[in-house]
């Protein structure tokens, strides 16, 4: 999962044009995470109120493929490909940021292993990407008492001058604080952001405070401010794991060094800073970074497909993104989506399914830094996305799914929540018709094409997210395998029915 | 908390006393972790049978000094000055390992606290220490796929050549398979030794494990192996923090390079080995390594003390040990025994008490690398040790006190079991009369010194012992708090009794 927003820097050709798109990509990420209130619930509700609606449509499935679903469904839930995916993924390629050889070959990977499962076809879609290479980060308190800090550059920082950064920190509780801030209170110091965030099974917490990690910087630079270093956007209260994530630097304001604490360093750095308030003395920092930027590099969509026998010019998206941060092996964020929805796909004609419409896994480049594959498939899927029946993306974890969300016509809901009654002995409930989709089917959503949440347990995931401790052993095999069969019942129903979903 | 064994290595002058002294200090090690079975059950079993046996002698205690007792331990539970002890340490000194610059400035943050407190007496007692700096390490799998792997280099290991050291991996799951393995399979190979370590209140599942910390190396070096990976020695199966601890050199044996793998690395290299082994194909590591030895340091022992009022040279000794791992803060190894034992001691201080005999903390000096501050002690007081009446040292980190044990005369058990009555209230339980007391106490214990354990929950201990999350946020203020009770009514208890306990 990504920053909120995209970062608007001279790698994207058209800033203007970026700028649109972050501020659509934030509100479907927000709608993710269950934010999405501002759409309001009376569509829902009104749906919600009459059921009996269904009965005036023509049935959107027959029997068997009602019986095919809740097969599936049985079948997956004991049993899948994901949790092997997801192993070899983190095992055999690991980190692959974009632009990196593990990018590289994650891609090479990915196009072998769906090839090797029997998709009925698998391409690839090349790519251009951003590539940032974090290099070396030493940050330390110097006064008023000297510590290591552990700490990692956010996603898309400058680097510090050779011989580092000294200065005076100074501390702000939230980012309106840092915005309500005198320039003559930050000019010339390294601002210290300080706010913690909550944890919650749909991963609310993050909205409130990821604002600081992409924004603070910009923030503080056109205040004059040398560096920004920010707590963790991290649920982990007590690991020493810096949290990395997108920085995003406005046009109009100077670029500075960008840095996250591990929660412990930002409690040691808030400690030092009351003791040393209290005596009325600074709390001075060093920070030197060589983190920089590569030139653009080449990356690709992978993309496997189980080919529909009467519609095969209508497709079914649903897929997770390739890319990882550079820090961790991927395996919450996306490895545990790639292999769910490629598991769910694959499933369903190791079942011996044949769907009606085609089925397309899509393996997204560099979600992580710039939704680049995502902005890419539906570039080149323009003129088919009428023929899109529908998108959904897999990326909040290795945990089980517990509701199922909507974004179709009113009309359709009542289908949706039919689709809910096989999901219901997965232990999925019915969310609502506000889903926001994943960020990578954002361009898509963005185009008409109706999108869905198979939403995630998301207690424990902002532990572990952009951290180096992002590895195999947080995925739950039991959890994909249901999560698995979630995404295969949503897929097969949707490439049987006869649905008018917009 | 230390290895179980010390390093013999050239920095102790005298090899064979040191692998004496080493042997001893195993026993006593292993019976704080409750496995000192090797000396039986009877003698306990036969007090705990006689508790009349406490009728036929004279009462210890006046009432007046259980009422003292009593009233001390519901004034410390409810609020001690132990949390901000460890909170300070660790905030404005932090890492401390033998010889550093922190190890320095513990001495005197140490000194001037005690001092600050309104200890009767502070001094320090000069202590040469080992002095070993574990550079800058690297370890990737080459083949079959390259990975970074997080490690940490052994207390005590040997750099590697400036190159670095390839080599092919050869896996063992125990010290015992190692030793069994003939030498045609080690030679020239990085060894493997991929243990486990079980989560247990006692911490019982540190014994299993920590010898192929101690001895791995010198086992494959005797075999030819250019180097040695251990998985880490902790309870965290699922984050990424190595665990460094001592490594020993046998004299006989050639040195050999020696580190440990976080868990979910070791992990990472196990299906990178079983991969590898079903193609039959090798894995191959890299590492390379600036560890390196420096030479000897001077540090010192911190003793405060409360002089007794009847009989001053008659010493109760209580303490921590003020050094730690270099990786982490120190908070659970040991600044929380610095804590709770300095809290204690100034607790019957400020609650107005006036001890007959003289109550002493000691903060010894490094105990992680050598005990040296324990055994100068012991060495400077070998005159006194008879006017020594007991010695209890805290190293087991900042959770709660939940069973007390004595090593004392048979006949005085029942009076340690009436200690124990006064505990009860704290949660405490009667353990038994084999205390093997804490490392910094076992030169008194072999001196004929008695020992005692307020045995804390050391479920979570292992998680983060020696590594660089050993920091404050591991510590809960309540529970050092209790700790700090019963720590200050045995010791007060021990100043005032009429008590023959050898």
């Amino acid at each position: 999962m990504p920053s909120p927003q995209r970062r608007s820097t001279p790698v994207f050709a058209v800033k203007s044009a970026m700028k649109f798109v972050a501020k659509i990509t934030t509100l479907a990420t927000l709608a993710t995470f269950g934010l999405g209130a501002s759409l309001g619930p009376t569509a829902v509700a009104a749906a919600a109120a009459k059921p009996t609606d269904a009965k005036l449509a023509p049935a959107p499935w027959t029997r068997e493929d009602l019986a095919a679903a809740k097969a599936l469904r049985d079948r997956l839930v004991k049993g899948s490909e994901a949790f092997a995916l997801v192993r070899d993924l983190t095992t055999e390629v690991g980190p692959r940021s974009a632009g990196s050889a593990g990018d590289a070959a994650a891609v090479v990977w990915a196009k072998a292993r769906l090839e090797a499962l029997g998709f009925d076809r698998v391409y690839t879609q090349e790519v251009t990407v951003p590539h940032w290479d974090r290099g070396e980060l030493e940050v330390r308190t110097e006064a008023p008492f000297p510590q290591r800090l552990v700490a990692a550059s956010l996603g898309g920082s400058i680097g510090t001058a050779q011989e580092g950064v000294h200065g005076e920190v100074v501390r702000f509780e939230s980012l309106e604080a840092l915005k309500a801030a005198p320039e003559v209170a930050v000019a010339g110091k390294i601002v210290f952001l300080d706010q913690s965030m909550r944890r919650d099974r749909e991963g609310k917490g993050y909205g409130p405070v990821v604002r600081g990690r992409a924004d603070g910087a910009s923030l503080a630079g056109a205040k004059g401010a040398s560096a920004i270093v920010i707590r963790s956007v991290g649920t982990d209260a007590t690991a020493r794991f810096a949290h990395t994530g997108g920085v995003i630097y406005a046009i109009n304001a100077p670029r500075i060094p960008a840095v996250a604490l591990a929660n412990p360093d930002a409690d040691q750095l808030a400690r030092q800073y009351a003791t040393a308030t209290a005596r009325q003395e600074p709390v001075r920092l060093f920070l030197r970074s060589t983190a920089r930027e590569l030139p653009m590099a080449k990356s690709a969509n992978v993309i496997g497909e189980i080919t529909g026998s009467e519609f095969p010019d209508e497709v079914v998206v649903l897929g997770g993104h390739l890319d990882s941060w550079d820090l961790g092996h991927g395996a919450i964020d996306d490895g545990a989506g790639v292999a769910i929805t490629t598991a769910a796909a694959i499933g369903i004609k190791q079942a011996g399914l044949k769907p009606r419409r085609t089925i397309r896994v899509v393996l997204w480049a560099n979600e992580e830094f710039g939704l680049s594959g995502a902005n890419e498939y539906a570039r080149r899927e323009k003129a088919n996305l009428g023929k899109h029946i529908g998108a959904v993306e897999a990326d909040f974890g290795g945990a089980r799914v517990f509701r199922f969300s909507s974004r179709v016509a009113p009309a359709a809901v009542p289908a949706m929540q039919q689709v809910q009654s096989v999901l219901a002995p997965l232990g999925i409930e019915w969310g609502n018709n506000e889903a926001g989709g994943g960020a990578d089917t954002g361009p898509l959503r963005r185009e008409g094409v109706p999108v869905f949440n198979l939403q995630q347990d998301g207690t424990l995931y902002f532990d572990n997210h952009h951290t180096v401790n992002d590895t195999l052993d947080k995925v739950d095999p039991a959890a994909v395998d249901q999560a698995t069969a979630a995404y295969a019942v949503l897929v097969w129903l949707l490439a049987q029915g006869n649905l008018v979903l917009r």
